[in-house]
């Protein structure tokens, strides 16, 4: 066997059977995928975002095929998505993912996880604890990422917080930022979502209008380009902004008011996986099963990509082996 | 006398002889202009910035004609700009220039300096001491602009801090910052402005692209609504960009590169007069007079704003008042 099945991006997405499998290099895993989320960064991949050609996909669980390090094979396990050098000032501090000659999975450089194989670094993976189930599994990525804005930012737990934006990552902050402050509201323009993003004391709200400005923290997570202009005006004099939508193109945008308001807009990427997998430990009763609506085989790729771009379904997965 | 002479923009500048004096209400101090400057901000104002119609200006110097606090008149002061409701949660903090309700001296429903009188709460007044001269005196208010990024940002001395633009504000934040870290540089497209902006060690770079990228604390004072994207260039993952311009409108603008390093932007901007006017004692060698290109009587305010627009002017002040 030296082809697999991928879905590829070559200026389109296409499901490919013969495929050339991956080669690990030295120190790096090669894992054979179970199952795969899709993210809206893919769709901004599609859109062009870094100029990404090749095996979308960066969320996943699978088991280690191969790997240097013996002890991995057969493991279940998830990957950070950044391969960094190892070597520089960021990688030496523990911070790779900011490394300046990293590659993303499904990114940036690095076939994704759309695929029955994938490779990464052998320090990128985590062994999943076998009370979490591969549903849950997938969610580590952008359930990391939304612990990121933790370690980013220092919450007392008394401050109002507003999360714009009912889409995954969104309610994952959402339920993330509950665990730590209690006043936490969600804003989203969709019913469904919004009632699946209860958890705790979350308040919804439906439509953007219809919060009362002034909030102490916004995190803006409505992956769209002007969803920070609503940010900006949802947020009080020297509040926090905290941006977590990246997108290919964002349209003529003016900051004045984070100026003359004195706020302060925070990027926020992806978290470290241990912060994820730990937050599954300690809420094991935080609904991450509400979040997926819909499984598909890796066959059938473009209709599951056409269900996740349907804007009121939350999280769609391929389900590539057993 | 109930008429006075002042420069008016309703649309286009103008010097006018009988504009009506202004009625100080009570706790208002009338203020005698001695000296006005003309700061790029007055020319955002002219381009529909906040919309403002009436006299200009909100650099000066003058002398309290009429007060309540009788204690007052006669003295020589600068007025911080914000007047301020004094019972909203911000102002109850000392913070009265985020009060919602606030006028902004020529910029936001207060008529400016640049004019015979203006008026002022009594509050925003703060008495010259005498060893600051008129010109310095007028340098207060941007002065403290740039003392407010030592207010916002806690700045330990060892970091590399480049100011993008040898404008007046650029040129004070990389005097204001060099008192407290030694390695500043400052970017610019002007020789003979970026030769007056030497004090100290500060590095002086002319062109933006030949400055090495990684710095850790960028500040943005170009005036222009593009400068943002050479500073998140500029600036190192997980560094801090301080946005100072304020423009009317910035164009197409894209802040994934913000996400991706998760810098931090900060909106910075009007500061406390008490730390502007401490600067100027504790710096009596800050060569601020270097600052002063060229004086105008205010008959004449439509050349000095044409001569304040060219690129390699710095500071014009109007002589209104000895």
């Amino acid at each position: 066997m030296s082809k697999m099945s991928a879905a590829v991006f070559d200026g389109q997405l296409r499901y490919e059977k013969s495929y050339p499998l991956p080669h690990p290099q030295p120190g790096w895993a090669m894992i054979q995928v179970q199952k795969a989320g899709i993210c809206k960064t893919d769709m901004e991949v599609m859109k062009g975002y870094l100029g990404f050609r090749g095996i979308l996909g960066h969320e996943f669980v699978g088991r280690v095929e191969s790997c240097d390090d013996l002890t991995l094979i057969g493991k279940r396990v998830v990957g950070e998505i950044n391969a960094a050098c190892g070597r520089c000032t960021w990688c030496t501090r523990g911070l790779g993912r900011h490394c300046a000659s990293r590659r993303t999975l499904g990114i940036l450089d690095l076939n994704g996880c759309m695929a029955e194989f994938c490779v990464l670094p052998r320090e990128n993976l985590f062994v999943v604890p076998d009370e979490i189930s591969d549903e849950r599994a997938v969610l580590t990525e952008p359930l990391s990422a939304a612990c990121e804005i933790l370690e980013q930012l220092p919450i007392r737990g008394n401050e109002r917080i507003v999360v714009m934006g009912d889409g995954g990552l969104g309610i994952l902050c959402a339920w993330v930022l509950t665990t730590v402050a209690p006043d936490v509201t969600i804003l989203g323009h969709h019913h469904t979502k919004l009632s699946l993003a209860k958890w705790r004391g979350i308040k919804t709200v439906q439509g953007f209008d219809r919060v009362e400005s002034g909030a102490d923290i916004v995190v803006e997570a409505t992956g769209t380009g002007q969803g920070i202009v609503e940010a900006m005006a949802l947020c009080r004099p020297r509040g926090i902004i905290v941006l977590k939508s990246t997108v290919a193109s964002q349209g003529d945008l003016n900051l004045a008011p984070v100026v003359i308001h004195e706020q302060t807009v925070i990027g926020s990427r992806c978290g470290r996986f241990r912060d994820g997998l730990a937050m599954m430990q300690r809420f094991p009763d935080m609904p991450l099963e509400r979040m997926f609506t819909a499984h598909y085989p890796l066959e059938s790729v473009e209709a599951a990509f056409d269900r996740a771009r349907d804007k009121h379904v939350l999280k769609v997965i391929l389900d590539i082996a057993s």
